[in-house]
């Protein structure tokens, strides 16, 4: 294969990959998000079978010196659930250190960071993301500095605290705080979930975990909820990788599930115009401005797949019938079961097809507003 | 082998198996705990390996007709971590859909009274145990009712109020709580993770997937948190069956650890008078009265293992020291840890024994505690 490289999509300019870097530097001094250059995909015998964590696809992702950065993440079960008529396999990913799936893009990242000598990063995030960067940067001995609104309730941060990670309260919006981030980029590594294309190195495990899970095909379609995307683009990724190695025939279908509050990349693909983003309780996908928002339509279109606008009400009544069936999970991740049965009632996809419904993050991270939904007082 | 029955282990009494029941009834009528008669244990080649679930251990477990209540429980990580100069093996049992070890008891229990023809539980429990008898009773078809003392912070029942299960609040201290549960099994099946031994056919899966996680040797030493002693017995059982299968030469040493200011089992095994229990941040292994203390103390003696006890403040210390290495759970478990240094610093264990430190509940349940011990205020 040719050298592996980070690469800016939109022009096509490379960037050795031995030199740390978050972003590409336009002329004008604006920030490009990255991507790498292709990989090659792996075979089933590639697979390291004896490894129970997402470094058993290690041979799909970019070289590693030493070890990873590893806490099991990974190898989470595929259950059956029945929805209006059909069924649907709900890929659990709170089975994690965090409690959701972006620990897979948190180990690979920093693992990957800290084998080019990066021993502090910056990230902002009140949620998921920053969880996942904290306890994996204080399980490889990384600093962290995480940012997140002032707004934030202190309940949010108690996790990433703990990990040792330091809290920075930014006064403002979400975006005053990724603003304030971008400026102490100068100071930190920015190992931001969002920008780091090493992050979607982690996140399209999930691919190649879907491929074993269903002895080594790929499922007819993928549902994820979807905010700045980093799962519609690992799954594009991966899958990309499987079909050039020849390992799968044709991309699994990809669908978007976004609030219709805040649904940027679903109202550009369904070609509505853009809408004032409104709150959500869909809080993990509320991203008004996602960066590889190009790149995400692309992989909706290249699959064939789509993209779904949930009302708040579908979203709480997609959280609160999982959990009547024993799947405790964030509103955010119930919109893709809620996408489900759109699509179904739709006629977009049949009940014949095999359909993952990827379900990301646990319930016990989003307590209150679960509470808000069963109409209680907390 | 010999008819499975319900067996008074005290007595050696027993009850057929095909007619539900959760206690022994003694003359006089007081309730017994029972336990089942022996089964064989299975060998490497019984194990269903396309099972990413406890039940690959199926055929070790009591037969079951039909289906299975499941939800990806079981197949959780291990984990390396140094303490002391020494390396535990850390087995990740949040990794699961409620964020607790208690769904291997919910899922083989609720299955196998489901089978009997039970379509209604009842349980008393606001922690851990509630909210896995809640998810599975959902998960099953199965009507749940949870009585918790009126105390229980609202927060800490929203995880078994969203999977459907009624709650009920008793008024007074949690002992009202569990003698009114005991008043209302007249009415439904008291199917209560304490009582059950089915649940405890559930906890004995740790044993057998600890067994398979180290190529089908046990390990030296196992180290679980112990309040009622549900882990304690589950690997007292399941190893035993490895032993009596010729699997394993001898059982591991197994060790309880419990908090000082509530440690029935650890200062009876000492040698210590009772002392009046006190509170603990080990809320999860607050248990005064242990319904099988006898049983417990057994499974320590048997393995040559033993009790330890840990003060407020280790526990609290070795809860932030794992979560600054990216381990983020409960106290309550995280007193494992603390009781891993103990033995070692004493030499009872050696740092080159291979063993393994439970970690039962997500730091996700605990946010107030964690909070707490970080000196924030919520």
């Amino acid at each position: 294969m040719e050298t592996l490289a980070y690469l800016d999509p939109r022009s096509g300019r490379t960037w050795p990959l031995d030199v740390p870097r978050w972003c590409g530097d336009a002329p004008g001094g604006e920030h490009l998000p990255l991507l790498l250059t292709d990989l090659p995909g792996i075979a089933p015998g590639d697979i390291d079978r004896g490894e129970r964590s997402l470094w058993r696809y290690r041979a799909a992702l970019p070289p590693l010196k030493g070890s990873p950065i590893s806490m099991g993440e990974g190898c989470t079960p595929l259950v059956p659930r029945s929805f209006g008529g059909a069924t649907a396999l709900l890929k659990c990913e709170w089975f994690m250190p965090t409690g959701s799936f972006k620990d897979r893009g948190a180990s690979v990242m920093l693992s990957l960071l800290r084998a080019q000598g990066i021993d502090a990063v910056l990230e902002d995030s009140s949620g998921n993301g920053g969880a996942a960067i904290a306890a994996y940067a204080a399980a490889g001995g990384i600093r962290a500095k995480i940012m997140v609104p002032a707004s934030t309730s202190p309940a949010k941060t108690v996790q990433s605290r703990a990990s040792g990670a330091e809290i920075e309260l930014v006064p403002g919006t979400r975006q005053d705080c990724a603003d304030a981030a971008l400026r102490e980029a100068a100071n930190i590594f920015y190992a931001s979930h969002n920008w780091h294309p090493f992050f979607l190195e982690g996140t399209k495990t999930l691919a190649y975990e879907l491929w074993e899970d269903l002895s080594f095909r790929a499922p007819d379609n993928v549902i994820v909820p979807c905010g700045a995307g980093s799962n519609v683009l690992g799954c594009g990724i991966g899958f990309a990788e499987l079909l050039r190695a020849g390992q799968i025939d044709r991309l699994p279908r990809i669908f978007a599930a976004q609030p219709a509050h805040c649904a940027p990349i679903a109202r550009e693909f369904l070609g509505l115009d853009p809408a004032e983003p409104q709150p959500t309780i869909a809080e993990g996908t509320a991203i008004a401005r996602p960066i590889r928002m190009r790149e995400c339509l692309g992989v909706l279109q290249q699959s064939q797949g789509g993209a779904v606008m949930l009302s708040e009400a579908e979203i709480g009544r997609a959280c609160l019938d999982l959990a009547r069936t024993g799947i405790y999970v964030e509103p955010t991740c119930a919109q893709a079961a809620a996408a489900f049965a759109k699509l179904l009632q739709a006629g977009t996809i049949n009940a014949a097809e095999t359909t993952v419904v990827v379900l990301t993050g646990s319930g016990l991270k989003a307590t209150p507003r679960i509470a808000e939904l069963l109409g209680l007082t907390l």
